[in-house]
């Protein structure tokens, strides 16, 4: 779970040290409305895409499907502004707040949850 | 980013379907409060994983270091009683939102990210 960076990137030394990738050089990057709560989105990102969301004050994540960075919200005028990233305890995973302008997902909806939830079959109330 | 399960499960075909899975046969579960809002942790899960979480009222998830399945809170007794599960749009992630017992996270703090802030250097106020 410690692989090496996917590619050179001027991230900070000391954090690139604590981050734990996956085979491909990757970490999943959770993006939270700061504001309402929301988890909108879950994303990749590689050391670069992280420094990049650190220092331009937008998130940037890494497309595993296009092999290249994203600017969330260059195409589609929905931006998030990054208001604080935080590495989790292990390293493998930021949580990134955001204010997000319009809809987080491709799909028009303002997450990209609201059109999957499944069947839970034994719920909450059955479960104590 | 379609590969195949890890191992036999007895996940619904239908939603089985739907899952794209990394290399491993693994995609991210996010756990977020479901009163709070707050992002707890991030886990993995493969099909099987999936299947128990929405088939037992609890959050278990796929162990990439132990390679095993693991019920959080069968250990630390801070159990994740499931309250709903979304997949998202392109069903390489789902959210679980989860009544926490106790710290989500095994440091002691209410969640993973608790710790983990990072310096962003260029703030919102000055990404407009």
């Amino acid at each position: 779970m410690s692989n090496p960076p996917r590619a050179a990137s001027a991230l900070d030394p000391a954090i690139a040290a604590r981050l734990k990738r996956d085979r491909d050089g990757l970490f999943p990057a959770v993006a939270q409305s700061h504001d309402t709560g929301e988890v909108l989105m879950v994303g990749w990102m590689d050391d670069e895409a992280l420094h990049r969301t650190l220092t331009t004050g937008r998130c940037t994540y890494y497309s595993r499907s296009r092999q290249d960075y994203w600017v969330k919200g260059d195409t589609s005028g929905h931006i998030q502004r990054v208001r604080s990233v935080a590495l989790d305890c292990d390293g493998d995973t930021v949580l990134v707040k955001v204010d997000q302008v319009g809809a987080a997902c491709h799909t028009g909806d303002r997450t990209c949850f609201d059109a999957g939830d499944l069947p839970v079959t034994v719920p909450h109330t059955a479960a104590q």
